[in-house]
């Protein structure tokens, strides 16, 4: 349970309304998840938020699929289950296969298993890599 | 400086310069970066550790791209500077662009920003979210 | 459900119960939350860190709301989720009203956000900054 | 040194510019720092985010202060160090004392402790604190 | 619930029987948990993923009981429930009395206190204990 | 370099030179590394801290070395650098080979892995697993 209310829709202000039904309307879809009903109860946050996401997550060089596996992979990194539900639900929508589920598990395990490898021995960054990775 | 010595190529056993020799054809590189120099000083943790990753980044239901995305966006989650450095620099190679990367990084801030948000107002999962997310 | 037993009041040794009475006149409350009845299980670790709360936690230079705030923020960056319910309950004692706690919520979801993007970039602190963040 | 170049205030686009002015005259500073000059090569993206933190940061039920101490207390639990430096100058410049520094680390590093005792013991919320943390 | 199915040893295909089986013999257990029937999904992961388990768990220079207590405390300071309770029965099982079970817990909080402090304030490695942290 | 000053054993105040002193004699080490000293800018901090560690770090149903190992696995899991060091140090002085380093490293790096894939598919603990796990 939630620790705010969930502002329904027949409840929202004419705020929070207008908020509401340009996600749907942006997503085509015909209901509002908890996440913004929660939000709602800081309209100017709500406002906020949706209108990042919507411009953030919105196609662009990267796909709509990639961004969402994306979105998947930093939620898992910091353990929000509701995010990993949400995002997991989206990615599917986006296209994102069983197979493409697994490999992502396993690309995620595989980055943090390394990742703390490298920072428990104080790896150097090779010089070759550093100017790779530099933008000219 | 790493806290153990890199192993370089003309110093390496046998079985690590098998590993080395597997690492540059596999990936079509003239030169072993720090991180399996470094790993080289526990030959079994250095092979087992190349076979996974071996595995895990060939391609599949994913494609090259998007999995060094992935990787990169784990290794920003966990603060990992070598990592960053090096999957920014396969990143590029596998063909990201100025504009991926600056969409990778506002998908990455995004997601970071709503995680915690949901987290502090712990947010129950939407019933049709859950069933949404969950393989048929 | 907790991995070890809640020692309840009436069933705790003298020494557990010595802290309980402290806790409850300190916190001028009448009930034990079950954290320390968790923790009472281990004398010592009760005492220590019931000591090192009551210490860290009494106002000083900065008040009793701004102390829980910044708990709350930790808590939640660390995912701690019996944490987060009880320091919003130590923070709405405290003072916090609504409109605080979302705002606490926008200012740690946007820094968790620019974390990550300077994390990413590797971007390089500012000669002026670091003469500014120190102590002289 | 950064991944991405800075964008020096004599080198910037219109776009870009016009942030950079309103960051001036909205903190009352002369420079700009780091942080904004590395975003500026995705203007969209410096856009956005100084928007977000204009409106986030504005005082509000809570004091320019308090929110520096939760940017700083986030900051350090996400290990980003580029912006441990730069939110402790922000948190001076906002009136934070050496004082209240080291009461802020004390918290910060207590509920850290906490937070991980409690999620080794899977410690149970208390039905009482999850009514007093519920908004009504 | 899990987001995949449980692939349940009656069901498991020849490939994932094998793995199963080989779980049961290596760790003397007639039953599998639900970790790997969640694997099960993706074959090719879950004999990875078992393989590198088996090797990295193995007897060596740590014994059984530490490398569980190792495992043990990295899923609490990850937040990852289900590791939590599996990895606490596997460090029963390998002798961990509930004396060390409250001293483990002692060392992650103090770990993770301090861990806070040092970052927050960017305290510089002393060069003594560089070389002392070095392999020679 | 640390955002507040060193106070060297010289400049100590009567209350921070008797940490110190119990520090050395505790340690039986002839000098102060800089956590300490960076500490001791407030007194009560340090002292407290002082206290902690030496309580938690004592031995007791883990022998020393055990304890470092899981301060160490804690201190990567945290990416706190000067830690890593210091840590590694203090394990090396208890004992560790660099054999046991690099499995320590390993095991670090498989909880993180796993960690992950389980929080990504939200497995459900086993009826067995709870049971096992809990203090009866």
């Amino acid at each position: 349970m939630s620790l705010v209310k969930l502002i329904e829709e027949e409840d929202a202000s004419p705020e929070v309304k207008a908020v509401y039904d340009d996600i749907k309307a942006s997503r085509n879809v015909d209901w509002i998840n908890n996440f913004w009903k929660v939000l709602a109860n800081d309209p100017k946050n709500l406002r906020r938020t949706w209108e990042s996401i919507k411009e953030v997550m919105a196609p662009g060089a990267l796909d709509p699929l990639t961004k969402e596996l994306i979105y998947l992979a930093v939620s898992i990194s910091n353990s929000c289950d509701y995010c990993i539900v949400s995002h997991t639900a989206s990615a599917k929508k986006a296209g994102m296969t069983e197979a493409m589920r697994h490999e992502l598990l396993a690309v995620i395990g595989m980055a943090s298993e390394t990742n703390r490898m490298v920072t428990g021995l104080r790896v150097a960054p090779d010089e070759k890599l550093l100017i790779a990775a530099t933008a000219t």
